[in-house]
């Protein structure tokens, strides 16, 4: 019997539905270890976001060994963070805090754990133009991972064109001049005209969300497509690049890897990654389901 | 698998040896649950006992299902509280708090793990003059469960003479008058001379406080002899009753039944009280050995 617990969360907000209890607790299981995984919703505790330092705070007196952050906290948790692991500072983003020997260290899982996704589901798409839908905070993290993967070129469109332009400069002076463009959505036609495939991450297609995030013409066989919404898994985005013969990666991977990865934190044990998509598959199905 | 998972703890001072964790832990991997116990050491935290109202509400706050509650905060956790079962309402002291439904109810299963105890290991001791060392809060709980065993009168003995009174005072007035009386301890030899059993409740005999808390020629053959201290869970006053003749009741059955009847309140699962005193027994031996 193990005598190691493992105590972590989740902050954020509208967090009711999240399928990271489950995704986490069931990997634990799996491995024999002893781990409960908390909701702590800011909506719910009627607390406003930059209530998440003293959460964070509460968080570690209470004897959690680390935390999820998500919306609309990823940014404000850096102050109260004693270090940030590299990804993290790049993307200015945490989804993930380890105490460790007293200390809050910030990590960020996005970025790997949409990496991990697309070269599992997408491992010999062409890289040399691709063109993303959105520039908020999964935004960031997906171009990070594009350029990581070797991506020759980003164009992040995005409807504020200033968020556009901010995400396209930090890449540029993370991964060198000339790899990221910002532009407008009018420009969307003619770049999808020449690109090798499209990332959406935009929460166009969410279950709140319904629809298409652009005029279904602009996709054409040639193109890949890698969704970030996951919930569905089946988006009306991803059925439609389907039927005219695009290569599809649904947002399933990014949502299970980057809790793999955070399992690896939390824990220091290596999750069974597949494993872990397989439930997230099936319970993103039954929600799905049943919504 | 299981869907849902517990998630408790114990607020209180130097509570870092505490065998809480296991003894918790320990049951509900046996019954399938998903369980963590973390210990919330004011000590540690550099709180003073009045922040268990602070501590309390971030429990709630953070997705813990209950608490255990310690020295020094058993009696300054109830003004925190939504309401008190009968027994903690009785006792004026809460060890058990229970997140239920957005409220926070407040128990005492110290008395009732300590009866359990004395049932099971004295079944068939006479009742009719129970002499008891120590009025404080472990007093307290070992006198009620006393009185509702059916001890036809217990005498309190203890150094501070107004808190021996103020517990008569309190057990007359719950289970009748003439069932309690307070005495200095100058009039121990005399009472146990014709009692029938004597209950200590001092911290006399922990490893921390070494030694007797009577003179070993008051203890005589026709005494039992009950001990609250568990650790360890053979003190020199049990070592000597045993040499005597009495029959014996170590410490370890209310620490292991106090502990069952809390895991009942906080899961709704019926534990394996018996099991769980095989592990106290191990662990606390184990402890012992290792200091």
């Amino acid at each position: 019997m193990p005598n190691r617990s493992y105590l972590v969360g989740l902050i954020g907000s509208g967090i009711g539905p999240s399928l990271s209890p489950a995704l986490h607790e069931r990997e634990a299981d799996r491995q024999g270890l002893r781990l409960v995984y908390r909701l702590i919703d800011i909506d719910t505790l009627g607390v406003p976001p930059e209530a998440v330092g003293d959460l964070l705070r509460a968080a570690r007196d209470l004897g959690f060994d680390g935390l999820n952050i998500t919306h609309p906290c990823k940014q404000l948790v850096i102050e109260h963070l004693d270090a940030l692991a590299p990804q993290a500072e790049a993307l200015g983003a945490v989804n993930t805090v380890v105490f460790e020997d007293g200390r809050a260290v910030g990590h960020n899982t996005d970025a790997t754990g949409f990496a991990s996704s697309f070269a599992r589901g997408l491992p010999d798409a062409p890289l040399e133009r691709v063109v993303q839908l959105g520039a908020g905070g999964a935004g960031a993290a997906v171009a990070h991972a594009m350029l990581t993967l070797g991506a020759e070129r980003v164009t992040v469109v995005d409807a504020l064109p200033e968020r556009a332009a901010a995400l396209a400069g930090s890449l540029n002076r993370a991964f060198g001049e000339g790899r990221a463009a910002a532009a407008p959505p009018e420009r969307r036609t003619e770049l999808l005209a020449h690109a090798d495939g499209l990332v959406h991450a935009t929460p166009t297609g969410m279950a709140a969300h319904p629809g298409m995030p652009l005029p279904a013409e602009l996709l054409h066989s040639g193109l890949w497509v890698a969704e970030v919404v996951y919930r569905p898994l089946e988006t009306e985005l991803l059925r439609t690049a389907r039927a005219v013969g695009c290569a599809t990666l649904d947002g399933g991977g990014m949502a299970a890897f980057q809790a793999a990865d955070a399992f690896r934190l939390f824990t220091g044990r290596e999750p069974d990654a597949a494993r872990m998509l397989t439930d997230l598959t099936e319970l993103a199905g039954a929600v799905g389901a049943s919504n």
